[in-house]
């Protein structure tokens, strides 16, 4: 089957246009950068979870380190390696790891691509509109969606980038 | 790294124990068995999405075709062939291909296994207690979690199995 000739509900991932861009401020947006992300549950219609297919150049970070108040976020490798950053230190996921971290637990968490391959994994949350994600690292000075600040990232002070 | 020591929040799939019954009644649990479900998302704490590693073997069925009120499901081939049945027809999903099932739409889903090797795909949904699953084809009369009997399947008149 060609890939045009897939249609709803069937997907192929190749064909779900990627966003290249991220909403973080300098200097944390150089350090993501290049990521690609394939929404794949906005491809299926969904809404109440998060689906996306990513892929992380070769050392860059898939986020800052960081945790969410009211959503359960769960990363599957698919390939190449990533380092898991929490407070268990650095664990290597290799193809076929995974790892989840609950909503409302602290303990911060980031993949790094160490390796000199592009990494590629799925990553799944639900949604939850009172959700904030609060950044672990002390240098790094984010919070987002703060109550005061829907869809924005703010200073840890509470003013906006 | 030996599988044993891996340690959260990292997880190696091949180390968590498979659920290989089906709550089905007969006829229905023969169609689905022999089928492994790794709680992949249980396993790191998760309550607010599900996440199964799921294997099934040649000839089976990943359940009745259904649909949910209150939970979004999204399937991700990992090995192997499944078809997917829906109103658009069936559909054949290979090891990299996707679909997803918003919750709430009355377009049933079933993955058949018409390969000749185990299919392995992922499964992931939202937690909703107020879920009940609706089957669709006309000779499989069941419903999950109706509000009636949780937890259990009745049949379309209310009478549990």
């Amino acid at each position: 089957m060609k890939m045009s000739e897939t249609t709803r509900p069937a997907i192929d991932p190749r064909t779900v246009p990627a966003r290249t861009t991220s909403g973080y401020p300098e200097p944390w947006r150089s350090r993501v950068l290049p990521r690609e992300k394939r929404a794949l549950g906005d491809a299926a219609g969904l809404t109440r979870i998060g689906v996306n297919l990513t892929t992380l150049a070769p050392g860059r970070e898939s986020s800052m380190r960081h945790w969410h108040t009211h959503e359960d976020e769960f990363v599957y490798v698919l390939e190449g390696e990533l380092w898991l950053r929490t407070d268990a230190g650095e664990q290597r996921l290799g193809p076929g790891m995974c790892a989840g971290f609950p909503a409302g637990s602290k303990d911060g968490h980031q993949l790094v691509n160490r390796g000199s391959q592009p990494a590629v994994y799925l990553e799944v949350s639900n949604r939850d509109p009172r959700d904030v994600a609060q950044y672990s690292d002390p240098d790094v000075d984010l919070v987002w969606n703060a109550p005061h600040a829907p869809g924005k990232f703010t200073r840890r002070d509470g003013t906006t980038y």
